[in-house]
């Protein structure tokens, strides 16, 4: 492709803040004219321009849509600008020493056709073009080195020890399972769906599951499937879910807050009732961001790409076609419709 | 005295378990008739027999007044039994080689005058009796630990860092500012009077204070006592004012989980509704119970008696005088009335 071809792009923008649930009216697709995009970087920038191929959909997109004073650890979206996440791409001009037209890289990037990367240094060169790309959206990517790091370096698991996963089934969850089984953990995981919780003990080996929407007492579903306790929370959800863990953690159990996806869209974040269990129980509750560990990838990339070889890995993704798809996608994942992990794919090569 | 002398003994016995908030009539004096003790142990037992001679009262012991069913990390209390606390004590007869008449220790002991100890191994030899016994029950034994394993192994803290303790004047949290002053950092308490927060600046050296039953928004007043927000909360009351502390924290703040004793007497606790920071701030919330730490009381002990032998660190005490004040002394606890570390004196020596 010639790096001073013109062309049109695609792009889907913010178009308001948002208070409660998102809905796909909150972003709309934009077309730019024919031109918009001139296939070259500015003369002299060390930038790069890339063609997005998958982009990837994650819960905590959902901060981002609206807007904090005291600002996040992610910046917001800004209204009528493009959204971005972390995405698969391909270079297609680079004045970059490091990358050349035809690198594939993954990092975060526009949810558009055609990104201008302005801090190239933020991307990482894909190392196993020989696995399914779209996998560096997941369990090569920025969700698969959340279940790393939070299972191994937060949670800090021992062979034996008993381990929920909450969103089992979600682009985190089904990673922070397997990992669990390979350590000699016991593993029980929670979904919103039969079709959810089939899939975590047929295909990802999780020893027990159960779908939290059919539990008249969440406490009591606990208690049934750990009736020596929890010692290792991997906590995806927040709300309810935390309250009747917490009754059920072990002494010296460990929580990972990874994400409260059911406290995002709430004016009001519901009460958790029961953190004097924190003390009695002597409980370490811990969160992290996975950007802040970013430096842990290469090491974590190997690791899991030898897992996936050896088939002690299996991934499940939630593929939608087309740029135009994303906000429907995005959305959903609040919904829980999402069945593994969730991303668009723009284009294939 | 005589090892086979025969005394009364006097001791406070739970009448019943407790719901909500415990009321003295939980609580009665018992005098055992005189010939009720006699001074010695039984021949061959590795007992030993102490007269108490200052005991502890402390919030965790609210606890031990109601049934759990499914254990706690403390004995509960029994209807009808002598309550337990940490005491400091006089060994009047002992079949341990360890112990002999004179010895003074302090752990765990009978609310009561005079004490069978059936396990000597867990007491502590008290090591400088030149200071004021007393401070055995509090700066040099559970509460003195308690804040210093907490503050230096739990909060982990740096010099120049932001710091809040709550319940500040009392047993532990006056100890957890002096502490965190000598380690260079920025300390603001709460309390809940005026007395407790001149208390705390002019005596204790904390730099800034403020009356919690005076604030009509907790979280203004931590923005007000923390621009800059906090890196370091020592929790020791749970509730409205974690809720609010949650909100002030910054990225990579920690929250030693030492008590929550708002919530000891609620039938239900208050709901935490701000826990997403957890994640978003990268909090490490930990609870720890001393017991559990009580193998690095020789190092404390000595580095606590050189802080108080040089005028480092300051100790307040609220002393009633008489076993048979102990049940008021105790309930006072949950309504703030004590100022400083709330001991009984049972006998001088």
């Amino acid at each position: 492709m010639a790096a001073d071809q013109a062309r049109s792009n695609r792009r889907v923008v913010l178009k308001r803040y948002v208070t409660g649930f998102p809905t796909e009216d909150d972003m709309e697709l934009v077309v730019a004219a024919a031109g918009a995009v001139t296939l070259a970087v500015p003369p002299g920038s060390r930038s790069v321009l890339v063609k997005n191929l998958y982009l990837s959909c994650d819960p905590y997109m959902r901060g981002r849509m609206s807007k904090h004073d005291d600002g996040s650890y992610v910046q917001d979206f800004v209204p009528g600008e493009v959204l971005t996440t972390f995405g698969v791409s391909k270079v297609v001009a680079s004045g970059h020493p490091d990358l050349k037209e035809g690198d594939l890289v993954w990092g975060m990037t526009g949810c558009e056709e055609y990104t201008l990367i302005t801090n190239p240094e933020s991307l990482f060169k894909i190392n196993h073009p020989e696995l399914p790309l779209s996998y560096y959206t997941g369990v090569l990517g920025m969700p698969g080195l959340t279940a790393y790091f939070g299972f191994f370096e937060i949670s800090k698991p021992k062979k034996g020890e008993y381990v929920l996963v909450s969103a089992a089934s979600g682009a985190v969850g089904q990673l922070v399972g397997q990992l669990a089984k390979i350590t000699g953990c016991y593993v029980v995981g929670s979904a919103g769906s039969d079709e959810k919780v089939n899939l975590l003990k047929s295909k990802f080996g999780f020893d027990e599951a159960f779908n939290y929407k059919k539990e008249q007492d969440l406490n009591a579903a606990l208690k049934r499937c750990f009736p020596e306790g929890i010692d290792i929370y991997f906590e995806n959800v927040g709300g309810a879910m935390l309250d009747a863990v917490l009754l059920n953690m072990r002494n010296h159990g460990r929580i990972a807050a990874c994400g409260m996806i059911s406290q995002y869209n709430l004016e009001q974040q519901e009460g958790v009732r029961n953190l004097l269990c924190v003390v009695a129980k002597r409980i370490r509750m811990e969160g992290f961001i996975i950007m802040d560990h970013f430096g842990a990838y290469g090491k974590f990339e190997e690791e899991m790409v030898g897992h996936i070889k050896e088939g002690k890995i299996a991934y499940v993704e939630d593929v939608v076609e087309g740029l135009e798809k994303l906000p429907e996608a995005l959305i959903g994942l609040f919904h829980g419709r999402n069945v593994g992990k969730q991303l668009v794919a723009v284009a294939r090569e």
